[in-house]
This record gives structure tokens, sequence and C-alpha cells, in this order.
């Protein structure tokens, strides 16, 4: 078994079992989160090994040459990048289909997780890594689309009464944005002003997987703090 | 049927004809490009309406919320975003599938086609655009992986012995890079150096839906200059 603290720069290659599934990760990215929670929610057994994101193995790297987290392997199976990883994994395990097989609604899920990305993630990481409140009016009006989405679709997730792909792609980032609501009461997501999104979070956390994967918000606060300070710790909550 | 001349801010919205296919291009944007290759390839009848991207009409901002092209519009169904475009153009029509049906083959795809616009694509708009001749080693070592990729897979195209969907999705930049590297000595895409990227350039410059959509060095040029002087050129071409 891999050790659950990041491995760094200079680390040797944690061997590889035939047929055994491993992701990549790193304790606190929202972009691995969305892998792990959908191995977890298709009830896909794997094993973790965490990367140390500021001095990143020389085998990563070569393995998975972006760089990013997740990246999954399987015997000589490589996938990198989290919406191919997910999307790879929803293809080829087992399980529940977490994608619709309807191609229009296909494009409109992938749709709005673009323009989540761009109009709220982008601003999320503007305020929280940046310190540039001014981004404040455009995290807002991009959780906006949030609202004014789940109002249309009239179901309890974003994929209907089970939740879907398109749910997993939007969760980790909002559940960081959620959290930082708590600390920053002009980012609170309302509930007099975002009903329906206030009502997905509170139906999206209550899901297993989901829960496995929470980061506390304790937690997110002490990376938070630690970031401001240049600091990033990698190996939060592991047992050391 | 639409002019061709760019819409811009103020103009009424081309009346829609039902059941008719409708593209929202830019006469030189690569992303555009993408789109009218696949529909050409395919042979899906379509018109087009441009879009001034400095000025655009109120109306595309709201059919199309990121504000880019492509953009396609059939009765209440409305795409965007490049690849959700092409995408859902080969789900939903038939002829030649452009996408393959093994997942990792498909991911591979997509694998690429991710580095390809990290590592060559934002490096040649830092280029053409940003005026950072810097940058230049950063996109040939871009091309490199390009130029890998082709050669372990050993094949005519990127797909296979015809053009896939992988390989309209990487032409349309690379159509402009090598023109760049025409008149930038330096930035030249040399058959000694990149044997196997030349020949591809050569084998899908051939595709006539390829063929059709190829903006001309000449104004290829004229469009960089006029950019230089903070000018765009979007009705380059037209019959006025």
């Amino acid at each position: 078994m891999p050790s659950e603290i990041a491995y760094r720069k200079g680390s040797d290659f944690p061997a590889l079992e035939a047929g055994k599934l491993r992701v990549y990760s790193m304790r606190h990215c929202p972009y691995a989160q969305r892998a792990r929670i959908v191995m977890l929610h298709k009830n896909i057994e794997f094993e973790t090994v965490n990367i140390n994101l500021k001095e990143k193995p020389e085998w990563f790297l070569e393995l998975a040459p972006l760089g990013t987290v997740p990246a999954i392997q399987k015997d000589d199976i490589i996938v990198y990048d989290s919406p191919i990883v997910c999307q790879y994994l929803d293809e080829t395990y087992p399980g529940e289909k977490l994608t619709p097989n309807d191609p229009y609604q296909k494009a409109k899920d992938a749709m709005l997780v673009e323009r989540y990305s761009k109009k709220v993630v982008t601003p999320f990481y503007r305020m929280a890594l940046k310190q540039e409140p001014e981004a404040l009016g455009e995290l807002l009006s991009g959780l906006n689309v949030l609202e004014d989405e789940l109002k249309s679709r009239g179901k309890t997730f974003f994929g209907g009464e089970k939740p879907m792909m398109v749910d997993f792609m939007i969760w980790p980032h909002m559940e960081r944005i959620a959290d930082m609501g708590k600390v920053n009461d002009k980012a609170a997501i309302r509930k007099d002003q975002f009903p329906n999104l206030v009502a997905w979070i509170d139906n999206i956390t209550a899901v297993p997987a989901v829960k496995v994967t929470r980061c506390s918000e304790e937690d997110f606060i002490k990376i938070v703090v630690a970031r401001k300070e240049g600091k990033e710790i990698f190996d939060i909550g592991v047992e050391q």
C-alpha cells in the first residue's frame, strides 16, 4: 500500500500492483476530488498516491506530463485531466452510468460545467488565492447561473433525481466556495438569494461518496491561512 | 440568407428558418473553424452568421453567454464552446463517425488535444498576440509532443488512415502556426526537425473540408498586421 503522505521530488516510484487501479491525487485538490467521488460513487476499488504539487516527483511528470492531478493508472493505461479521467471511469467501469445518453442533454451539462469554470471557479480563485475581493460581484453573478439552472431543471440534482457527472464536476469547488462564505459574510451563499443552490448543497453533501471526500471547514481554513503565508499543507489530516 | 458581413451590437437578429442548422462564426477564428470543418466533412448543411467579436450583438450574448464562437442553433437547440459543439455534431448527424468508440483511445485523443492547448496554442498566442518572442522555445517543444505522438501512432493522421475529430481539433491553430513559421524563420516548422508533423500538415491540407476553410497566408498576414495596430478585420475576404 502506498503511503498517504505526499510523494515528492526524489522519491521512488511506488510499485504498481498488476490490475489495480491507482489515482494520483492531492488530499485537498478539488479537481482530484472529482475523480475520487466518481470512483467511490461507482464502487470502483482504487488506491491513492498523493503528490506534492510544489515539488513533483520526476516519475509523476513523466507519466502525467501536464503535472496535474487527478491522473489514474492501471497496468499500462494512464489517463489524466479531470474531465477526461471522469469520463473514462464512467465509460469503462460498471455501475450507475453518470453521463446522459442524449447528446443534447450531454451538451447542456458540458456547457454548464464550462460556464461554471469560467464564471464561478475563476472569480473564486481570484478571491481565494489572489486576494482580489473585487471578484466577489462576478462570483455572485456566476452563482446565479447555477441557481437559475437548478430552478429551470426543477430536480433534486443538476442531473435529475440522482446525482450525475455534472453534479460531481461542479461540487468540489462549490464545497470550498460554501466554506469561504461561512468565514466571509459577503461571500455567503444566502438561502433567500440562492434557495435552489442551498437545497442542492444540502442534497449533494448527503451523498455518501461526497461525504467521504469532504474537506472539513476547519481544514479548509488551515489551508487558506497557510496559503496566505505562501505555504501548502499537502498532508493535512494524515496520521503521521 | 444571412449576410456574410459580421453582425454587430445593435443589429437585428437574423430570422431563423425552421429546421435549418446555423453556425455563429467569425471568418478567421480557429475555434469556429473546428466546427465548420466538422460540418463540411460530415456533409451537414448549414448557414453561417458571422459575429463581430469586438462589438457583439446583444442577441448573440443572450444565446451564447460565454460570448465565443462557434455556437450552433437549430430551432430551440443551442450549443456553444468548440469541443462541445463538435462532439454534439458528431453524435447527432449521420455520416462518418469522427470520434473513436474505444474509451481509452477517446481519452488518449482528448489528452493530446489538452496538451496541445496548453503546450502549443498558449505559447503560440503569446507570440502572435502578445508579441512575446521568448515563448518560441516553449512552442517548439510543444510541437515536439505532436511530432512524437504522430511517430508513435504511425498513421497518416492522428486519428488513423482517415482524419478524425482529433485532427480537426488540432488543425485550425496549426494552420496559423505553420503560416507564422513562413514569415518568421525562427518559428518555421522545419522538415528535418519535424518530419512527421510536416507530412501530417501536407496530408490534412489535402482534405476537402479543410481546404474550403483555409485562411490564405496572405489574409493571415493582413490579420496579424492589423492586430499589431489594434484592429480586427472580421470581414476579410467578403465581397462587399
